[in-house]
């Protein structure tokens, strides 16, 4: 087991109408003003923003407002929240959605408190001194977020979608309430299942070295994301599959599953941000893509591994098995398993590595990731 | 799922040779002076009291030793340690050791912030309003005290064992080293396998409803425990095997393993605690002796979870056979299971009842744990 260290420093929320609870927490830590980040109509049309502005003005608490964040939050947009956080000189952000909002939520307390561009964070030309505190209110279990000290972002001119980690923005308090999820609809919820597996089972594979133990928290988060994803799709309003998985997707990123594990890397997500910051694609269906061609390429290198999967998630003995039907898995919930799913032409591989390649250098991993071999894992998902 | 609050404080360092930061560390938080709580010789022998001072001295931190702290640790004790706290004007507590010096540790900490006596806190007749900040260094892993809000004290006049329970007592920072537990004898592994599997089937078992997130998290840490211990028995020098023994033992107590669970409760600690206020047992052999007992009288009230716990951990069908295998193993490994093997006679029974349920009372679970049913399962203990 290597040597590890772990602190995580967000305050959970979880449970039916924890929301009404965020005037009183933003007072008790005596939180004037916010800026209220969200998205589009859908806070509006469950009635979450009428009761959270009612929470907020109950306990006195001012806010601007900051909405329009969209799906793969954008740079420019983030860039507005910060001019207004400043010109507001508010105290904290109030992140209301699901990790997009969260994440340009995040990036607007960092850059709040800064003289520095936001970007130069990104490309890791600067370190992160500090931030405005978060809170947040979940409506898309997902990202993980929520609960740890991560943030990506678009610049949607250069077409980069990287992203930033500093202790300073783990939510201070995150509400999680499995209600506010009923209404996602089926394809996200497929999309946030590829998610959460993604992000456990990244180091689980790229490890050198994985313990039994995480191995078995791993393989039971996958279970239950599996397991209350058929259920979702059956009964949208299952409270305890929507609360299960939402717990399961908080906690398969936030620090924990890859404690002790020998040098994992996060290589699926480098490639499925190299497709997201091109395409207009949803974070997780970028990643149903990426997933099974990755594997297919990956899977001789750990052999033990691939097998162990199939066998604990599949029952079944072969390492081929195994990356089949997690792939067969995606399918049958409605993600797309490849670029021609996607409708992204064979021709534009050259530009999709190019894009994969450059994320490979700012995260130092070009030295496996190089062009051809890109080229190889991408080529795996052109069918 | 029920509703949950989450938050633990605890910055975990995990690893080789991490026990040479704790004065880096001290230094970083600004602190000048703590009491250096200890047991006997053993932290001598492994030439880890070395370490730790010569850690403080490197870095200018004045400590005051208190030493000699039981393996139940005493209420007499505990307030000389209040005293030399109070005296000497120290910022912090640093506790090496195993469970019981980190709850003394944790305990000097809350009386050296209060006027009041100290045990009043234990018989929850005062809130606990402050605590000076605690470090450790982890020397037996078992009771999960490194990573969470809890304290056991036994009062040697009136033979009453209590527990505190304070976010003011989540220890800032806990240093596991695995190899400092390479010493820890084969009885005392066996006993702090016992007290790690306790922690999880607590709820696991006592819940109405256990959500299966919970279940595999459960049951992964229980085969972990159980497989490590195994290793560590056979091979004492295994660091794999220690680290990962060391870190289930820390996740089966730190907050994770009850959330979302409906209504379960710690009844085999609570038996256990009486036999450990009167015999000079140590914690894991109390609980080993109870735990079959108790899962005897309780195993109709749940026959769902007993066979599925069967089916998991020991690929059995039965709930009896869950329990029978459970037994075996204890014994297998040392731990006694019944009052016989640890020499109790049955003319105690009513002796150890009335403690048990002098502790019902402050837990106030003496609605169920009545006199007649604690009768009943110490009865199970005695053959």
């Amino acid at each position: 087991m290597e040597n590890f260290e772990f602190f995580n420093s967000t305050r959970i929320l979880f449970g039916r109408a924890t929301e009404n609870k965020i005037g009183e927490i933003l007072k008790k830590d005596r939180i004037k003003k916010v800026v209220f980040v969200y998205g589009k109509e859908s806070i509006k049309k469950i009635g979450l923003y009428e009761r959270v502005v009612k929470a907020l003005k109950d306990n006195g608490i001012e806010f601007v407002e900051h909405s329009g964040v969209k799906p793969n939050p954008v740079l420019s947009h983030t860039r507005e929240g910060i001019e207004k956080a400043k010109a507001e000189k508010v105290d904290a952000i109030l992140a209301v959605g699901g990790g997009s909002v969260i994440d340009e939520g995040k990036t607007i307390a960092v850059g709040a408190k800064s003289k520095k561009d936001v970007w130069r964070f990104f490309k890791r030309q600067d370190e992160i001194k500090g931030a405005l505190p978060v809170y947040t209110i979940l409506t898309l279990a997902a990202t993980g977020t929520e609960m740890n000290e991560n943030a990506v972002i678009t610049n949607e001119e250069t077409k980069e979608k990287l992203s930033i980690s500093s202790r300073y923005i783990y939510p201070r308090v995150s509400i999680l309430n499995p209600e506010l999820t009923f209404s996602v609809s089926a394809t996200y919820q497929a999309y946030a299942a590829v998610d959460a597996i993604a992000h456990v089972i990244e180091y689980y594979f790229s490890g050198s070295y994985c313990p039994m133990i995480q191995n078995r928290f791993i393989e039971g988060l996958i279970k239950t994301v599996m397991d209350t994803t058929e259920s979702i799709l059956k009964e949208p309003y299952n409270y305890n599959a929507r609360a299960e998985f939402m717990w399961a997707a908080t906690l398969a990123l936030n620090g924990l599953a890859k404690l002790g594990i020998k040098g994992g890397s996060f290589p699926n997500h480098m490639i499925a941000h190299a497709l997201g910051g091109i395409y207009d694609l949803a974070h997780g269906a970028c990643l149903s893509i990426v997933i099974p061609a990755w594997m297919k390429w990956y899977k001789d290198k750990n052999p033990a591994q691939f097998e162990r999967f199939a066998r604990e998630i599949f029952n079944k003995e072969t390492a081929d098995e195994g990356v089949s039907e997690l792939k067969a898995w995606f399918k049958k919930i409605g993600a797309p398993v490849s670029l021609k799913d996607a409708g992204i032409e064979e021709s534009h591989i050259s530009k999709i590595v190019e894009n994969a390649y450059n994320i490979a250098e700012v995260w130092q991993m070009n030295d496996v990731y190089t062009k051809e071999v890109l080229t190889e894992i991408i080529k795996n998902a052109n069918y």
